[in-house]
């Protein structure tokens, strides 16, 4: 029996696109059965404060007026935040969310602001060591 | 004989410079044989709409206006357009582009708004059940 | 023995932050002993040009201009520039560092006009032929 293909990704960016995009990808691997392993960089860290997740994190500037609108849209419809897409598949599958030391120092935040959604708190050699199947950077 | 390494590239982002350097990647893999599989979400999908692919799509943000106008001065000494790699490697190669379903709903894009370049749209189960190679995001 | 998983990444994007997450990955991948590949392409060639590669390259646009300053805290607090990073993982490492000539031609950059990090020039399908590994977009 060989083992699942991991799915290991960096997320970097902090809006709520393409964080929705990014939790999407990890609901299709763990579906899977496949482990998938996240890593919390830069602003992908500062929408994981404990205060803020579920706050308004705009789109990418790409997405324009017209594109922000109808991410709220969605929303307002009952589309599903990605923070709880996130909380499902933790429940069922192996996924473990965990910031990066070195970003956590930049930004200036500590262990008590992240969200409970995170794991916690390792620096680039543990998750590159892990990542041994597929590795997205988002 | 070993299969060869497929390529799976998730499309994000809309703006010309990262389509052009994603059907750069496309082309790089199909040249050498590799099955390719280009699946459209957010600004992306949006750029494929059929009435828009050919038109200016914008550079990304951090291009600023001296970025922007390199993009147009390349198009203008008959740089190809994304699309049309694309197509031409369509022809040639195992490549195969969909749109993601939960994308299209957000963005309220039906089937009839694609470019005939769109072999259909599936849901992210499907597009990752085939992604057991490279796995990009763009 | 296999051989170690290498790691190739596409770098795209000129901004600080970004160069600094994709300078992290790499000395993560070379600590673990594997070959990292860079191919350099709009934006992030641009920030390697000699004359500007230390220079002020800003922060992703989401960022905003409480993220920009804490960038720059970190830097005057002595973080390491990633250039410096890359310097370092070059000396003990398998790391190699190429130019896209499409991106060349694009943006109107010569090779004299490359820092020295920069070991030479190819097109995609050298890049592509060498990726047997992870690819990473950034």
């Amino acid at each position: 029996m060989t083992e699942p293909l991991s799915l290991s990704m960096v997320l970097f960016s902090g809006t709520d696109d393409k964080l929705t995009a990014a939790s999407v990808l990890a609901v299709g691997a763990a579906s899977l059965d496949r482990p998938v392993r996240i890593f919390l960089q830069y602003w992908a860290l500062d929408a994981f404060r404990a205060d803020r997740i579920e706050k308004d994190h705009g789109a990418a500037p790409e997405a324009g007026r017209e594109g922000a609108e109808l991410l709220h849209r969605f929303a307002e419809r009952g589309g599903q935040h990605w923070s709880e897409t996130l909380r499902q598949i933790k429940e069922i599958g192996d996924v473990r969310i965990t910031a990066c030391s070195l970003s956590m120092d930049i930004l200036g935040i500590g262990r008590d602001d992240l969200d409970p959604l995170v794991d916690g708190i390792e620096g680039i050699a543990g998750f590159t060591g892990e990542a041994t199947g597929q590795l997205v950077f988002i």
